[in-house]
């Protein structure tokens, strides 16, 4: 057996969603709730009607890269080549990270609190990770100085998502530029920027940094999953200068051989009115308000969310995270997901996501109230 | 850069597929033009409409893995908890060679002539791989005595395709059994036989072995592919003992989350009535006897098809297999793959396709004989 996988632990998320109950309010849930528009499927059923479903080329199918590298228009990555079609997101950070780092040699830097697969991605492939903890005091906003700190002899790649899953930050036009100023300056090998940009569509301020516009060596990873509500349809893509997607689309072409035909469809219908990958952003600019005004009434202490579809929520001083979400699957029938799962700099919070009917959200929000308030003496005694 | 990237040379297969004109004949498909039963798709369809494509759980829909694990009936292998659904059986392949194998320590030997896509993982993930060739003089038929005779120190994990892309041939039950049984003599560690098995419904004799109702250290790979002419849409499985699924579950979760969820509603539809798997065995049937029909009159020689949907064909002694693709697709507009993309034990031979229509094989046949006719006295002569 590979030594390396059984040191993989499971995912504590998947662990957590499996004590949820058919009664639980699950705010801990990290897909859309809303329906896809069935139209898309419907004109790609008509297409396997006549055509079937075969092989696309490995990269894709090349009018769907040409219309994704359009679309999004990143300086020197407007071609079909830079584009290869994937597996998802997931398959996307897998390729990426597994073309461009030399396990024997490059560290990848990871910047957290972050959804824990980067860094079980770099454990399967043996490749070292630094982490560098934005702070729970500035709200976990991406602080361009303590990136840039963090940077070590062997780092060639950082990694960076935002939206941001679980924090909601996004990281600003000032960090982004500041960051990318230092690592210009720099001499020798570039390091790479790693944009996980698969909330994109879920965006709540306007002074987002577009890492791919400020700086050539940036690969995008991204994906139909949370735009659009497809996240079964493992439909996502990397965007990046075309000397690595030569090498990447390799990886992707032996370990899973092309994406789903069937979704390929599916995304030229999407990409072929680019304005479709908004149709569902008024949803959450609605709901996010919803759970803003339900936090406020709550008085629990909360990261305002700038982008994606999640709110990190402060537990009483000396919480475990770990604790409370047991607690509050057990005693209060509500899912919600432990800070600790995207890094200690997380531990003594909570992320909720708000793509749950109104109701529920105002249910579940009240009923972790009452579980904080009840902690309140408790944790007042031993903090 | 991960240097083990560059390093792959792209697929030789896909190279020559590129020079095919809009009136070629091609011989060299390698997927089928049937088209797939439309209601799988109308069916799947109504279930996005009610309840979207949301992920299922990492390893696949629970009633699907049970479906398939049932199905096949292999013993020990016969409960969900032995089934991972994948991103087709390259995935499969991919996920479970990298889960099987120390990189550091084992040897993966691979049975040639093969598809060159285990030889390309493996050099992915810097696992070694040993060849062992049948002989061309024997017909490529699966020689167990040569298998056993190769199994060195570090062999840890045997990977046979039956029945075989290139060659069309079955491991039949006598050398699989005698196959097992060198391999249930051994001590220490067992060694693991993997058979990837994506052309079983594409068989016609009927002393196939079925490896793992042989011996119980088999993985087993397999996809909708080719049964069902779903090759675009992505649908494999991998069938193992629950202690290895455990773990190559982990790699496919980090590697792609889940498979499509729009493709395991039209597998659950395939499997709720396995017959589905053989809607299209008929047609090959009489394609088969078609195509031999066709060689015989052509005077090529040629190895008896007892699997998949190939033919090897034998060049004029001497003719190297590249240059005779070449020739054939620039001067008789005729694709046909080169026996070299196989290994070294298939030059001087080509493998055809025959799942195109009566008419084009009758054609493209017929050129490649024409063909070789014009190289005999040269051949002759070089001779």
């Amino acid at each position: 057996m590979n030594p390396r996988v059984p040191e993989i632990a499971p995912s504590l998320i998947r662990e957590l969603a499996a004590r949820k109950r058919s009664t639980s309010i699950d705010l801990g849930l990290g897909e859309p709730t809303l329906l896809p528009r069935i139209e898309y499927f419907e004109r790609a059923l008509e297409r396997v009607r006549t055509g079937g479903v075969k092989y696309t080329a490995n990269a894709g199918d090349l009018e769907l890269r040409e219309l994704i590298a359009r679309h999004y228009g990143y300086p020197g990555l407007e071609s079909p080549e830079n584009v290869c079609v994937t597996i998802g997101s997931q398959e996307a950070m897998y390729v990426t990270l597994k073309t461009l780092l030399d396990p024997s040699r490059d560290e990848l830097l990871v910047v957290e609190p972050v959804f824990p697969s980067y860094v079980k991605m770099a454990a399967l492939e043996g490749i070292s990770v630094r982490i560098v903890s934005m702070l729970d005091d500035d709200d976990f906003e991406f602080d361009a100085e303590r990136i840039i700190a963090a940077i070590g002899e062997r780092t060639r790649a950082i990694v960076i998502c935002s939206p941001c899953n679980p924090t909601a930050r996004v990281i600003s036009r000032d960090a982004g530029e500041m960051l990318v100023e230092s690592l210009s300056r720099r001499r020798g090998e570039p390091i790479w920027l790693i944009h996980d940009e698969i909330y994109r569509e879920q965006m709540f301020v306007d002074n987002a940094a577009d890492l791919a516009r400020l700086y050539p060596h940036t690969i995008v990873a991204n994906s139909l999953s949370k735009s659009n509500a497809l996240t079964g349809l493992r439909l996502g893509w990397i965007l990046g200068p075309a000397e690595f997607l030569e090498q990447a689309i390799k990886v992707h072409a032996w370990a899973t051989s092309c994406a789903d035909t069937f979704a390929q469809y599916v995304a030229l219908d999407v990409f072929r009115s680019p304005a479709n990958l908004q149709e569902h952003a008024p949803w959450y600019q609605e709901h996010r308000a919803l759970m803003r005004e339900v936090l406020e009434d709550s008085s629990l202490p909360f990261v305002d969310p700038e982008g994606a579809f999640y709110v990190c929520v402060r537990l009483p001083k000396g919480t475990p995270s770990l604790t409370a979400a047991y607690d509050l699957i057990g005693r209060f029938d509500v899912v919600a997901i432990p800070g600790i799962a995207f890094g200690e700099s997380m531990e003594g919070w909570l992320r909720l996501s708000w793509v749950a009917t109104a109701e529920r959200l105002r249910d579940g929000v009240t009923r972790i109230a009452e579980y904080c308030a009840q902690l309140l003496p408790t944790a007042r005694a031993s903090g």
